[in-house]
Parts: C-alpha cells; sequence; structure tokens
C-alpha cells in the first residue's frame, strides 16, 4: 500500500459511488495510499475490486473515519447533513455531492476548471460539488468568463432519465418497451394509455410519462412558479463562477435520454465575443471536447459522448440581435463529470 | 351543394393534406360550396370522403384552379413556387404552407390570432402560413405582445419528428423498436450500434440517431453557424407580429416526440409584465389552453395535448433577474396549428 493519503468513499455501492470507483480504477496514476469503501450497514461486508484488489465495504459510524483524509460523499441530503460534519470532527475533509451544503456561505461549491482555489476555504471542513445540470455547462462557462466576463446566461436543458437515479433509468427503459412497436404518440394521451396497457404505475420519478415526450419539471416545486433544478442552475453559477449579480433564467426539462443532461445556453459578456475566440478557448481547455464544425454538419449529441470524461460544445454561434451573446450546445455526461469525476477532480485538486 | 365559395386543397392526399380534410369533416359548419381536393397525377382519380360525399382528387393543372376562390397548399417549396402564381391567375387566392413566399415582402405571413387584417393585403394573390416551430408560440407570444410589447426573444425548441414527414415518424418509430429492451445509451455509440444491428440505414432525416437522444440541428445549414429553421423563427416572428426590429435567438433541438413542438420561452417586452396578467391573456384567448397550476405541478406537454387545436402553455414564470421578462413553456401540435389547421383558419379569415 502506498504511502499517499487516505481516500474514503462514502455510498460507495451507489450509482455514483461505482462511478467514482471505476474512475479510480481507469486512472493512470492515483495519489492514494489506503482506499476506504463507506456504505448503509446492509452493504458492509461485500467485496468490489479496486485497484486489482478486493476491498471490503465497511458500515457508516464515526469511527469509520479515523484515519481518512478526504471523503467523497455521494449520499442523500439528510445522509450528507448529518455525516460530513462527523467525518470533520474524525479529521476528514468531506467532498460532498448532496445539495446540503452547497449554498452554505461557509462551504466553499467547486469545479476544478472554475475555481481550484476555493478547495482551501473550508472553515467547515467541508466542500460541496455542483449539481449536474449546472456542472454540464461550467467548464465552458469558466473559459468564456475568462475571457469576456459573463453577465447574463439563459438557458434551457435537456436533462437525462439518470438524473433521477436509477429508478429513472428503469422506468425510461420500462416505458420504451411499452411504447415500442405501438404507433403511438398522435392522440393526447395514448401514450400514458400505452402505459398503463403495459402494467406500468402511473407513479413515476418523472410526473409524466417520459417515452415519447419531453417534460418541463425536474427536481421539486419552489416558491413563484420555479423548480429547485432551475434555482440551483441560477444560484451555482453566481457561487461557482463568483459573480453574484449574475442573471439567470433557467428552463429545466427531462427529455427521453438515458445518460448525459445537454444545454442550450445562451451567455451574454461585458466584453465583445467571436466564435473564433470562443473557438480557441474551448479548444485550450483540455476538459472540453469541440464538436462544431458547421460546414460538415458536425454538433454534439448526448448518445455520442455519454461515458467519457469531457464535456462536448458545438453551434457556437454569435447572437445576431444580442450584442456581445454567444448561443451553444453542450452536453456532458451527468454522472460523471455532473457528480462522480468532479467530486473525485476536487480530491485529487486537495491532493495535490 | 352550398353556394359559398369554391376551397381547393392541393396536396389533399399529403400529412398535412389529410389533416386538412379531417378538419373540415369535423368542424359544425363550414362556408364552403364546393371543395375540390387535387394533387399529384399519379394521385388523381383517388376517392376521399368529405362531408360524407366521395370526393374524387383531380391532377394539379392550371384548369384544375377555375372557379375556385381560396386554394391551400401544402406541397414542396418549388411546387408552391411554380403553382401558387398560376392559382391565382386563374382567379383564385393561394395560401400557401411551403417556405417560397415566406419572406416576400409583398406576401402577407398571417395568424389569425396576430394580424388576421394581413389577408387583405396580398398584391400577388398568395398569403403564406408560417413555419409550424415559429407558429407554435405565435398565439402566446401575440396575446403578450398586445398587452406588454414584445421587444426579445430567447426560444429553445423540443421538435417532433414528424416535422420531418412521413419519413421522420416512421424514423422514430423504427429506432425505437431497434433500443427497446437494449440497455442501450450509457455509452458513447451504443444507440448508433444498435440502431445499425437493427439492419436500420445510417441515413436518416435527423442527422443523428433519435431515440434515447436529442439532436441540436433541425432544417438546413446557413451562414455562421445558423440553421434554418432558426432563421425562420427569427425572421417569421418579426413578419408576423410586425416587429422589424425584435431581437430574437433559437436554438432549434429535434427530440424523440412524434407529433406536437415544444418550446421554452425567454419573453422581454417594454412594459410591466406579472404571471397574474399573462395568465388573464391566455385564458382570455379561445386558441390557448392554459397548463398551469404550480401548487398542483401541472404543466403542459407534448404527449399530453397532441391531436388538438389549442396551443397549450404553462410553465409561466417572472424571470427573477431581467426586468419585463416571462419564461414560459409552449406546446402545440405541429401538423395542426403548425400547418393544416392555421392554413385553414386563414382560409377561413378570407371567406368571412
Amino acid at each position: 500500500m502506498s504511502s499517499g493519503p487516505t481516500l474514503a468513499i462514502v455510498g460507495a455501492t451507489g450509482a455514483v459511488g461505482t462511478v467514482m470507483i471505476d474512475i479510480i480504477n481507469n486512472r493512470g496514476s492515483v495519489p492514494w495510499g489506503e482506499i476506504r469503501l463507506i456504505a448503509s450497514p446492509r452493504s458492509a461486508g461485500k467485496k468490489i475490486t479496486v485497484r486489482g484488489e478486493d476491498n471490503t465495504v465497511v458500515a457508516l459510524a464515526p469511527e469509520a473515519f479515523d484515519g481518512v483524509d478526504i471523503a467523497l460523499f455521494d449520499v442523500p441530503d439528510e445522509v450528507s447533513a448529518e455525516w460530513a460534519p462527523i467525518a470533520h470532527s474524525r479529521g476528514a475533509i468531506a467532498v460532498d455531492n448532496s445539495g446540503a451544503f452547497r449554498m452554505d456561505p461557509e462551504v466553499p461549491l467547486v469545479v476544478p476548471e472554475v475555481n481550484p482555489e476555493k478547495v482551501h476555504e473550508r472553515p467547515k471542513g467541508i466542500i460541496a460539488n455542483p449539481n449536474c445540470t449546472t456542472l454540464s455547462m461550467m467548464a465552458a462557462l469558466g473559459a468564456l468568463h475568462r475571457e469576456f466576463g459573463l453577465r447574463e446566461l439563459v438557458v434551457s436543458s435537456y436533462q437525462a432519465a439518470s438524473g433521477a437515479g436509477q429508478d429513472g433509468i428503469d422506468r425510461l427503459y420500462a416505458e420504451l418497451e411499452a411504447v415500442a412497436g405501438k404507433q403511438v404518440g398522435v392522440r393526447g394521451g395514448d401514450v400514458a394509455d400505452a402505459l398503463a396497457a403495459a402494467g406500468l404505475s402511473a407513479e413515476t420519478p418523472f410526473k409524466a410519462p417520459l417515452a415519447l415526450n419531453v417534460v418541463p419539471w425536474a427536481g421539486s416545486r419552489k416558491d413563484d412558479g420555479w423548480t429547485s433544478e432551475e434555482l440551483k442552475v441560477r444560484n451555482e453559477s453566481r457561487k461557482i463562477l463568483g459573480i453574484p449579480e449574475l442573471k439567470v433564467s433557467a428552463t429545466c426539462v427531462r427529455v427521453p435520454v438515458l445518460t448525459t443532461h445537454s444545454l442550450a445556453v445562451h451567455a451574454t459578456f461585458e466584453r465583445e465575443v467571436s466564435v473564433e475566440k470562443a473557438h480557441k478557448l474551448f479548444s485550450d481547455q483540455p476538459t472540453i471536447v469541440l464538436d462544431d464544425d458547421h460546414d460538415n454538419e458536425v454538433f454534439p449529441t448526448p448518445a455520442a459522448v455519454v461515458g467519457g470524461d469531457p464535456t462536448h460544445v458545438g453551434r457556437v454561434r454569435q447572437a445576431l440581435d444580442f450584442p456581445n451573446t454567444l448561443d451553444f450546445f453542450v452536453c456532458g455526461d451527468n454522472l460523471r463529470k455532473g457528480a462522480a469525476l468532479n467530486t473525485y477532480e476536487i480530491a485529487e485538486t486537495l491532493a495535490k
């Protein structure tokens, strides 16, 4: 075992925890000594291969954090709210992917390409990982903001089913089987009828059929007509980019895609922009792939980019009627950069 | 046979022509005397039931327009470009749903809820019907514009497969069958692999897989990174609403929905707005259904509203950071209000 810092993964057996382990196993070199897998008591004792060796999952308990330097959390909000401070009290820095601490002024919200220096300002010993929708566009917006000075953001999302977890994935697969071969979608309600005929419950993580449909609702109900997901895009973008007065309007829409969120972004800047300069900024950013060759009709789509680490950007256009404004389309894997990868990259930034 | 004006439907056997006949057959009363069905020579002689009687399709020819007062066209651009003037030379007013005349300054572009008076300004004897994407939001924007004075528009679309015609419908159904039960969509390219394994051609009306995907491309390639569909939203909105200086940015995205286009609209006005006033304007407009009850999480989706005439509007919010600005989501059947219905309503407006 190497002599590097000890890393814990809390929620190691979940969807995002599994991707974290996958990232570690596929990274050429990692800075860690011990890697400790932590999960609920019912998963304790399970063996998972990490760096070629069996690693036995331990149950979440205060003493599980003894000797841990950095603990990655991917657990429900209320579990993080209780256990991240306990991890800190045992000497660990907690990097949390729940919504529990993101807007806490004493907790930095970090995207390593944008504000890596914030990992050192953590009075509570906790660092938060952003919401996956916000994260999908942050590498791109961070690069543009440094050059042009971001002022306004109008965003529409095309969000994948896996943003609603394994239930969301299972539901979309089941709905696709229920509608395939049925020639539905041409009369109001016949998609819903096909789902009911296939025995699917009217209870769904999406509040409406998702197969052959789009659902303009993500997250929970907030004041004045907004959803939690839309307010996260606004509040987290402001905090990560360090622009408290950033103007933001977001409309968050679920689409029948398994994994990878896409966003149509209309971004207005303080200074003059050009597509050429934006292309260069994107190309210079190692975590961005530029899929933008208009003459050959090349653009990113979620089904093409899913499973990879980079954010893909394309359809970059200078707005015809809005000064200093770019329109573009961005696709990022919501389980990787949107969750496991960024959380892990925060830990790597700390380990440096 | 009644003594009203004679109506011709050119392209009577096509997808939109079929909906036009369906609209006539389901309308309580119509102002027409003779209804003449016109199509390509290979469809001539076919019998279609109109108002309970067999009606024999006649071949497109100059003399087919003799005695016709109003001719509805739903045919390809080049066919309209040639034949609408011929219809006019034979005494008919042509109402055309192709792109051939929409931006012609001597041809009005009409949405009866917005600019019905323009039907009388037709020096070429031709009236144009707007593109389906633009049309989906026009009833809503027209109502808001009259009250608040529209200035800026940022739009992202969620466009249905049937916008690409019967080929688009057939392709999406075939793709759904190819991916259903396959658990694909989690690795880049595996949706494309599933389509290839099912024997589907790589040639598609959508330029990329549409099942389990979204495609940020609709229409043809235009200058400076834009697509034809995005420029139509800009140019046609300006012309219909009569606001030549309207600022517009649109991103047009195809989604795996069969029929009914949806749009996320961010609209900025000259005067102060409120959700309450917007709700009243929408409720007062007979061709709009307001699906917006935030407390009960009621919103429109394409699968719920397809097959109906009205535009459905919901998720109406006052922008938090942009003055005089509303965000909302709108769904409209692209084959009905987006095509056949609006064209027919122009004819009814003329007949009054």
